[in-house]
């Protein structure tokens, strides 16, 4: 089975790479299913459902947040019926959502689970703790389970791929905006990479006009970041396979599509 | 001009993969000149004199460091008198030792510049004001301009790539010991990565026993981390290629060696 | 010498008290002098030019800020023609608004500094160096100081107050919002206390709502935060007495104005 | 019942503030119980066997920690097996040690709670839901629960007070190591304070040499900080009355001696 996995989708000219690329990628590489990471996708900041639907339209199977996942209020009116949409799992109990969706691809049954770190982020509930807790009633019902988790420092990141090999198919970072190059088959079988970056603005500072981001750095005034819609546009992205009975990864590829890596089909 | 930049050297595996790989990088690639990140060099935390010269003597021509200068104290010792050894610039006044370093490449002369971020990282002085004034008197000397910045959020790093584009030759990020896969000439430029990534142990957290750190995350508890020393390891460096007359990159590539991406010479 | 400090007035109820209290605390102690600190006057966020004349009518002399100096955008118009007003000193440079005040108390100069410390706070310049930059100029005119230092860690405002002992008057803490019980006259001469505590609802959690903070903390889910406008009020200063000649306190009392300590005059 | 509580009791300085002025507080105020927050007794970091036992000696009837619980490796040994030495509760399942002890004063059954913050401190589990928890299993056997909330941020100690307010006797706060003068009573009977102060050095920072504290915030360089032995001490303290059937707090006290103020029985 082969899992598409698409970085951090930013503002409009995050979802305008994924209208314009994700049927491209679709005819090169075949994957048997989409995962689309969406916590900025309405302008920078959070999800609406308009959005939630349109990605599920152009062939997401399930979206993924972070902690942006609140930033639009309509959320709390769609999440709770919002069957392919998860947020970290490891936020407080009663937090409105869920943490861990199953699809079923062609008979086959896939979890996927968000998590959150806490190192550099809020103090939310232990996102290992929370891991074992999931990943047992995910192997109730199938092998093959995908964790996006969501986190800045790089140790925690690695803490918990070390932590999942052999557990999970693949552990992938988000919410760095930027790809790591470490993309590997760790030595038990799971897929991991740090983080597998944004997809949205190029010229820009985590998808934000870089002049407003450099203002903060340069007087700590405040300052609002608004999407940067001008400039060129990125898409970064994973392609895993996995053994579908063993639930192993065998390979784990990076994506990156931009002016300096166009993408040839 | 050709420059090879190592990221941090962490502990012996780290140190055994500069003496072993050094010499191969330079039959292949012929640098004009070398600079290593040794912030992590004696057993991940600091350095010491005979490191310092024993990395010189395999070919470093300068040495930066990062937010681990201070963890040997024998550094206090030798620093001042350690030419081709620099610490982050934007420490506060009076800090020992110097934050940027000049060196002469057959008859060209190249100015290496450190800095540290704040985002996650102590309060020291501002990163972006203190590079204007070391580029101000770096550029009456020369337009090769290095810098490695040493910081922790992408938004810094990207940030400072930005600030600093068209200004230097290359931005170089160090610190979180994860390489990115974002190296890119900036439109004015510089050659800029948010991280070069580590060389020392490769199935370890940033270098560190992974049972140990991840036992810190599960338990909160103290937890001494140590080099692990029984694995594999890896090298993570970047090949920059400056045009000497006006100082600006004209290429930026990537180095990893480890068990994934073995070295072909 | 006899200087009075308000603590962090905090919204309408804060004003309220201000109003109200001023003339009978003016009325009881013969103040010389009163400075207020309101970086949460308006609406418990910054200061608008109205905010700022009244409080001079009601009797200020200065009014000193802090984080929230910018929360309301028009402080950019008018702080550089407000005399009276500082905001923390130690901002990066060609921040708007100056850090450092001078009074004319009958003929008697007094020098007015806001600082702001970095500890779990942004990263900004140096308030160490910054103070002794100041008092250097200060010297210059008068021995008369007062520091309110903006800040949340008891050990950087402890190192404060012991840096600046014998150099200034008095060091008094804001930013907690809680009055601290260590009101001190230091070895040397220089009246300290860790923090004034606040200026505004009672029943609240740091002047706001507290149903609204209690639900941030509990779910970790966004939460605007409003003040309290519907219970009790309180009012926090301080009282300096402060030998002209040589600038050295001579005795540091705490104000506190609530219903648990009802105001005797 | 009355009950007295000592702030964090820093080396030996500390120590011997209790052996010296427990005595005559017990005589003078005749509390039915003695609590003191032990968390920097040994050196200024964590506890020992011997203390322990010497503080139980003195008069402790409970012993409560804070982040510094393990910082004396032998704590791993005895803590097990220390029946009144309670380290904060909401650590992660498996910790060493409870949360909760209860002591038996003449027929009288008493809960004492140690939890601690997460706002500027370690994530670890919800300090919130784990009150909610001990408290059920608490209000089993008494009324009588007395809460050390071991925190930094005045928002997050003021947030437990009001949240506890009417279910628990008494929520002092610890860690700051300054004495706040906030007592009171809250609506629903629960006796608050932010913070009770430490007990140990008077002319330091937090009970540490002040040279080495401001060396550390003028340098960014490492300093080991040392307990400062040479001058001066300081105890505070907190006394609560307590209505034995309801278990609401009548009145809270602050207890503060130093050479400011004098102890006078
Ligand atoms: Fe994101
Ligand atoms: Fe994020
Ligand atoms: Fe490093
Ligand atoms: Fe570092
Ligand atoms: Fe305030
Ligand atoms: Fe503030
Ligand atoms: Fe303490
Ligand atoms: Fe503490």
């Amino acid at each position: 089975m082969k899992l598409l996995f698409i970085g951090d989708v930013t503002g409009s000219p995050g979802r305008e790479m994924v209208r314009r690329y994700l049927p491209r990628l679709q005819e090169t590489y075949h994957p048997n299913m989409t995962i689309i990471n969406g916590e900025n996708a309405a302008a920078g900041k959070g999800m609406t459902q308009k959005i939630y639907k349109q990605l599920l339209e152009w062939g997401a199977n399930v979206i993924t947040m972070g902690n942006h996942t609140w930033d639009k209020k309509e959320i709390f009116e769609f999440i709770d019926d919002a069957n392919n949409l998860i947020r970290p799992a490891n936020f407080p109990a009663d937090t409105p959502g869920k943490g861990m969706a199953f699809v079923n691809i062609n008979g086959t049954e896939v979890a996927v689970i968000n998590g959150q770190g806490r190192t550099f982020l809020p103090a939310i509930d232990d996102p290992f703790r929370k891991m074992d807790e999931l990943i047992a009633a995910a192997k109730k019902r199938t092998n093959i389970i995908f964790v996006d988790f969501h986190a800045e420092a790089t140790s925690e990141k690695q803490a918990m791929g070390w932590y999942l090999d052999g557990k999970v198919s693949a552990v992938a970072g988000t919410h760095t905006h930027v790809q790591t190059a470490d993309n590997r088959l760790l030595p038990k079988g799971t897929a991991y990479i740090t983080d597998v970056g944004m997809t949205g603005p190029y010229d820009a500072i985590l998808g934000m006009e870089k002049e407003s981001v450099l203002r903060k750095f340069l007087t700590s005034l405040p300052v609002r970041f608004e999407i940067d819609k001008n400039g060129r546009a990125q898409l970064n992205g994973l392609l895993v396979t996995i053994n579908e009975k063993t639930g192993h990864a065998t390979d784990i590829e990076r994506i990156m599509i931009n002016d300096d890596h166009p993408f040839f089909s």
